[in-house]
C-alpha cells in the first residue's frame, strides 16, 4: 500500500500486520469524516491562495475535484479504497492523480494533525446542532403529552415508594426540565468547540506564515485556537466534553426509560405502547416486551465507557500528537450516533405513550395525603415536627402499617 | 441515636450495623456542608415569614441560632456529634434544643432532599469559584515563565520524537491556553449550576405555597430550578458536571506533569525544579525523585474513576430520591479538593521551574530543520510533495538515519 | 518533618505544601497496613540474619520492639505521628529510637518500595480470606431461606415482565450459585496474590544476595515473586485483581438489592424486612424506606470507579516504581470495606427476610402459565413453534392483551 | 422483517425505527458468534432426541442442515441477511425453510437467552485458548530475546530515573514474568467459564425435563450451572471476568509498549525497531514513528472503557434477561480482537527488537553504583542507614548533583 509519507519508488513496505493494525477502524470510521475534511481541505486551499503558494485557477482546479470526490462519496455504498490508510490520505492522492503537481502543493503549511483536527471539530459541530434539533423536537412532544395529562394525579416516588401526590403532568415536565438543561450543555459545547485548529501543521505552526483567520472564517469558526501545540493538547479533551454533553442526555433518557419500563410492568400498569413498538419471546407466546427502553437505559453506561476510554487515553500522555488519540475516534462517532438514536426513539415513545388514568389512580392510597395532612396542621399553626408525629400515628398504608402497629 | 424522623417515645432504634451502614462518612463529610445548610437554613426561614409559618421575632431567633451553630463549627477540631446522622439532622436538633417549638417550625415545607440539594449547590458554585482564582494564578504564573523564557529554542515533539523548532514560550503557551480553555468549563458550569432547588421538598413540592423565589433570592442564585422532581432528577447530574469541568483540569494538568516528568529526566535534562520540591529514596542514597508531579499525574485517573463512579450511579435509576445519592458526595468533595491540590502545586512549580537553555539546544539536532528546508522549496514554487521527497532523502539525523540508509 | 531519606544534619525540608500533597491520605490509610508491615519487617529480619547482616541477639531486640509497636497500634485510637510520613518511616524510625545502631540495620537490602508491597499483598491475602468467611455465611443463610420457602410459588421475571412460575426458592437459588461463583474468584484471587515480593528492593533486587525463600517462608508465602523489576510491574496490576473480584461480588449484591428493592416496594408487595431496617423521611411521615438496600446497590458503582481509577493509573506507565502507585492504597482499602459491609448487610437482611406467600400468588396470572402449556402440547407431538402460536393466540394476561385483541 | 416470535400472518409488523434501534450491531456481531451458536443447537438436538421430541431421522436431519449453514458462513464474504433479527433466528428459520415441521421442533425447551448465554460461553472459551496461545508464543519470544541480550547492563529506572544496574535480561524478563501471570488469568477464567447454561431456558428452566448433561458433555463443558435463573444473572459477569483478564493483558502490553517508547527515543536510543515496523509524518519529511507501540499502550484505555461499560450496563439491574445484555457484546468481542492484535504485534516487536548495547552503557553514570556502594558498606559492617548517608554526601551525578551542592 502506498502512503502520502511513502516515496513511489525505494520505499519500505509497512509489515502486512502493522499495517492493519494501525490503520485499525479508519478506513470504515473516516467515511463519516470525510465530508468534513473535503471542506477543511477547501478552506486550505484558499490560505494557500491568499500566501500565493497556489494561483487561482490551481485553487479552481483543487475546489472542483474535491467536488467531484464529495459527490462520490456521498452515496451509502462509498468506501475508502482498500490501498488507501485513511480519508486524509484519499484527499491528496485523488487530486494528485487528477491534477499532478497542483495536487502535490495541497498538503504546504498542513499536517494530518491538524487536517483531523479540523474535520473532527467541522463534524463535532455539525452533530451536535443536529443533536439539538432532536432534543427540541423530543422537548416539544413532552411539552404536549404534559399538555394531555397536566390534569391527572398520580402517586409521585421517593425511594421507589409512595411519597405525596403529584399529576402526571408534573412527572413528563420533569423530563421536559432534565432535556431543557442538557440542551444548554450542548449549546456550550459548540461554544467552546467553535475555535479552528487549522494552520497548526502538527503542532508546530505551518511554517508558511499563513494567516489562519482566511481558513477560520472560510470554515464557519468564530475564532482562532492560537497555540499549535495546544491545538494538539485539545485532541481527546473535546471528544471528552462532546461525550460528557452526551452522557448526559443519555443518563436522563436512562432514567427516563428506567420509569417507563416501572410503570409499563405489570405491577403498575400506569403507561403502555402500542404493539408494534413491543418485542416478544422466542419461547413464551404471551411476552410483548419492552426492549427499545431496555436498550436506551442501557446507552448510557455505553457512553460512559466512552468517556472512561477517552479519559484513559489521554491522561498521562505528554504534549504533541500521538497515535492514542486514534481510539478516540470511534467511542466520540458512535456516542453522537448512540444518543441521536436514544432521542429519536424517546420522541417516537413521548409522541405514542398510551397512559392509563385508572390504574394511576387506583394506587393513589391514603400514605400519599399523609404529608400534606400534616402540612395543614402547620397552616393552622402546629410547628411541623409535632404535626409529623401526630399524622404518623394515625396512618396506616403500606409504607408505616408494621411502625404503627408497633407503637 | 434518634433521628429526626424518629418520635423521642416509642420509637424503634434502627438496627446499630444499618445505622453505621447507611451513615457511611456523612459525619465526616457533611463537615463541608454545614456552612452551607446553615445558610440554606437561613432561607428557608426567610420563605417561612413570607408565608406567615414563623412570625420576625422566630426568624430572629432561628438566625441567632444558626450562627452559633456556625461558629461552633469554624474551628478546625468540630466533629459532628456520635448521636447525629448528619448536618441535616444536626441543625434541626439543635433548633429545637435552643429554641423548642420554634425549632420544631424550620421543617416545614422542606425535606432533607431539597435542603441538601441546596447546600450541595451552594458549595459546588463556592468551590468553583475559589477554582477559577486559582486558575487565574496558574495561568498568570505561565504567562510570566512565557516571558522569561520566550526567545529560547528547543525541539517540539511528536509521537515522543523530535519534529520542528518551537520555543520554551510555545511549549509553556500551549499549557496557558489549555488551562485557560479549562477555565471556561468552570464558568459554564457556574452559570448551570447557579439555580435553586429550595421549595422542592422531596421531589413533590414544598407543600405550603412558598414563593420559591425568596429564598433564591437571598441565596444569591439567578434563577428557580422549577419542577420539583427535576431538582431531584439532577443530583448526580450537576455532580457529573462539576466532575466533568474537574476532569478536564485534571487531564491538562496530568499532561503537563507528564511533559514536566519527562524534560526534567536524566536524558533530557531540560528543566528541574529546587531540592526542597523533591524527595529521596530510602534504599538508593542518589535519588531525587519528582514525585509530586507523579501525583499530579495521578489524580486524573482518580478524577476518572470518581466520574465513573458518579455516572454508574445515577444511570438507570428511576426518578426521585434515592439513597445511592449519598455516595456522590465523596466523589464530588475529594474531586474538588484533589484538582484545587494540584492546582495550587503547578503554580509553585512553574514559579519555581528552572530551565537549562544549554541543554534544550543540544538537542536541537538536524532532524528539527528538515521540514522548514521542505517549506523553504515551497516557498521557491517546489510542489510540497516534491520538496518533502526531497528533503527526505537528505537527512540524516536520528530519525532518518535507517530510512536514508536503505532507500 | 524528617524523612527516613534525610541526613538528620544540613537536610533540606521538603516544602510543606508538597509535603502535605505528597503524603496525601497516608497516614490515616496506613493504619491498616501497619501490623502487616511489621510483619513483613520481622520476616526481613531473619533474612538478615541469615545472610550475617544482623546477629541473633539483634534480632531478637528488633523483634521486641516491633512486638511494642504492634501492641501500641492494636488499640483504635493509634495515629501515625504528624511527623512521620507513612507507616513505613514509622517503622524504621521507632526502630532506631530504641535501638540505635541496630535499629539502622533494618533497611540494609530492601526498599519502601518491597516493604510496601509485601505489606499490601499480606493485607490482600488476608481480606480475602475474611471475605470468604463472610460470603460462607451469606450463602449459608440463603441455604436456610431456600428451606424455608422452597414451596412457594413466583411469577419468574423477565425484562421485568412475568414470563413462566418459578418457586422463592429458585429465585433465592440463583443467588446462592451466583454468591458461590464469585467466592471462586476469590480463592482464585489468594492463589494469585500468593507470591513473595520481599527482597526485590526497588525493583533491582536486594544486593545482598539475601535467600528470598527464607522472608517468604516466614510470611507464609507459598512462593517468590522472582523478577525484582516484575514485582514492581504487578503494583496496581495485583489491585486490579483484587477489584476485579470484589466487583463481582458487588455487581451480584446490586442485583440481589434492586430484586428486593422491588419486590418489597408497595406494587408487588412480595417481600419485607422488619422496621428496625428502615429509615423514614425528614418530611413525609409515612414513609418506611429501604435505604440500606439502596446503598448497597449503590456500592458497585462505587467499584467500578475503583476499578476504573486504578486501571487508569497503571495504564502507559513505564517499569519500575512511581508514585502514582500511591493512589491505587485508598480504592483497594476502601473497596475491601464496602464490600465487606455489603455481604454483612445482606446476611442480616437474608436472615429477616419476611416473604408474603399470599402477595405472590395472587401475582400468578395464567400468562405465567402460557409457556408451559405450549410444552405440553410438544410432548403430546406438536412442533414446538406451532405450539408457541396456537397458545399465543389464547392467551388473555396483561401481556397478550392487545396483541391478542388486533391478532 | 419476520421474526421467530411473529406468527407469519396477521402479525403486527415492529416499527422501523424500533427495528432498526433493537438490531443495533446484532448483525454483524452475530457472525462471530453463529458457528458457536450451530455447536449448541447440534446440541441441543441431542438434548431433544434423548427426551424423545425428536427422532434419530429428525436430529440427523437437523444436523446436516446445520452443517451446511455453517460451511455457507464460512467465507469471508457471508452475511446475516436483511432480513434476520440475529444469528439465533437465522438458524431456526433456515431449518424451518428447510424441514419445515420438522425445523419448527429445534425451539423446544429452550429460549434464546440459553441459547445466546451457551453460544457465547463457547466462543469466550474458544478464543481464550488461542489467547493462550499466542501468549505462550510471545513468552517464549521473551524468553529467546533474554537469552541474547542477558548479559548487557543497564540502569534500572524508578521514578523514571535511574536507579542501580540491571541488564537488559532482567528488564525483559519482567515481561516474561508479568505475561506469565496474565496467563494463569486466562487459564482461571477458562475453568470459571467452563459450565454449561444450556436448558435454563429463559431463566426458567426448560419445561421439559431435559437432561441437561446430554448437552453439556456434547458441547465439551465439564458441569452444569444449575440455577436457570443463575444462568441469566450471569450474563454480563462473565463478560466482566472476561474483559478484566484482558485488560491485565492489555496493561502488561502497554507498559511494556511505554517502556520501548522511551527506551527507542532518540534521547535513549536504547533499542530501535526496523523500518517496516515504522510510520512517517505527512508533513515532517524525517520522522520515523512508533505508531504500533502508541496503539498497543492506547489500547488498554480502550478496553478499561469496556469493562466500565460492561459493569454499569449490570450494575442496579433487577434478576432476569433485560435486552441491556446486549449491549455487552461488542466489548467482550471488540476486546478479544484487540488484546489478541496487540498480542500479535509484541510477538513481532520481540522478535525484531534492535538492542544498542553502546547507547545503554553509556547511560550507566556513577548514580547507578551509589546504592550497591552502601550495601557494600553494610556487607562490611556499617549499618545501613549510615552507609546511605554517607553515600551520599559522596555521590556526583545528575540525581544528587543539587543536593551535595547545598548540603
Amino acid at each position: 500500500m502506498s502512503k502520502i509519507w511513502q516515496a513511489t519508488e525505494n520505499h519500505i513496505d509497512l509489515h502486512p500486520l502493522i499495517e492493519s493494525f494501525t490503520i485499525d477502524e479508519d478506513r470504515e470510521l473516516d467515511l463519516q469524516l470525510l465530508p468534513f475534511d473535503i471542506e477543511g481541505t477547501r478552506a486550505h486551499a484558499q490560505s494557500l491562495l491568499a500566501a500565493g503558494i497556489i494561483d487561482d485557477e490551481e485553487k479552481e482546479s483543487i475546489e472542483a475535484t474535491l467536488s467531484e470526490l464529495l459527490d462520490e462519496f456521498n452515496g451509502s455504498a462509498a468506501q475508502i479504497p482498500e490501498g488507501m490508510e485513511d480519508c486524509h490520505s484519499l484527499i491528496e492522492a485523488r487530486l494528485v492523480e487528477k491534477l499532478g503537481p497542483v495536487g502535490e502543493k495541497i498538503h504546504a503549511g498542513r499536517s494530518r494533525n491538524d487536517q483531523v483536527l479540523t474535520a473532527l471539530r467541522l463534524l463535532q459541530k455539525s452533530r451536535f446542532r443536529s443533536l439539538e434539533r432532536r432534543l427540541d423536537r423530543l422537548v416539544a412532544s413532552l411539552d404536549a403529552a404534559i399538555q394531555r395529562y397536566q390534569q391527572f394525579e398520580m402517586p409521585g416516588y421517593s425511594h421507589g415508594r409512595r411519597g405525596m401526590v403529584i399529576t402526571v403532568g408534573d412527572w413528563l415536565g420533569s423530563y421536559y426540565e432534565l432535556f431543557a438543561e442538557d440542551q444548554i450543555k450542548v449549546i456550550d459545547a459548540i461554544v467552546e468547540l467553535d475555535r479552528s485548529p487549522l494552520g497548526a501543521g502538527a503542532g508546530f505552526g505551518n511554517g508558511l506564515g499563513l494567516d489562519r483567520r482566511i481558513s477560520a472564517r472560510a470554515l464557519g469558526f468564530s475564532r482562532v485556537q492560537k497555540n499549535s501545540l495546544a491545538c494538539m493538547g485539545s485532541r481527546g479533551k473535546d471528544e471528552l466534553l462532546c461525550l460528557h454533553a452526551l452522557c448526559q442526555i443519555a443518563v436522563t433518557a436512562s432514567k427516563f426509560a428506567a420509569d417507563l419500563l416501572l410503570f409499563s410492568s405489570e405491577h403498575y400498569g400506569f403507561v403502555s405502547l402500542p404493539d408494534e413498538f413491543l418485542t416478544g419471546s422466542s419461547m413464551m407466546p404471551h411476552k410483548r416486551n419492552y426492549d427499545l427502553l431496555e436498550l436506551v437505559r442501557a446507552n448510557a453506561s455505553v457512553l460512559n465507557g466512552y468517556y472512561t476510554a477517552v479519559a484513559g487515553l489521554i491522561t498521562g500522555l505528554a504534549s504533541g500528537y500521538h497515535r492514542d488519540f486514534q481510539l478516540t475516534k470511534k467511542p466520540l462517532l458512535d456516542g453522537f450516533k448512540r444518543v441521536a438514536a436514544c432521542v429519536e426513539v424517546l420522541i417516537l415513545v413521548v409522541e405514542n405513550l398510551q397512559v392509563h388514568p385508572d390504574a394511576i389512580a387506583s394506587a393513589l392510597d391514603s400514605d400519599t395525603q399523609a404529608t400534606q395532612a400534616a402540612l395543614e396542621l402547620v397552616k393552622s399553626g402546629m410547628p411541623f415536627r409535632q404535626a409529623y408525629f401526630q399524622v404518623r400515628e394515625q396512618c396506616h398504608g403500606a409504607n408505616c402499617r408494621s411502625q404503627s402497629r408497633k407503637a
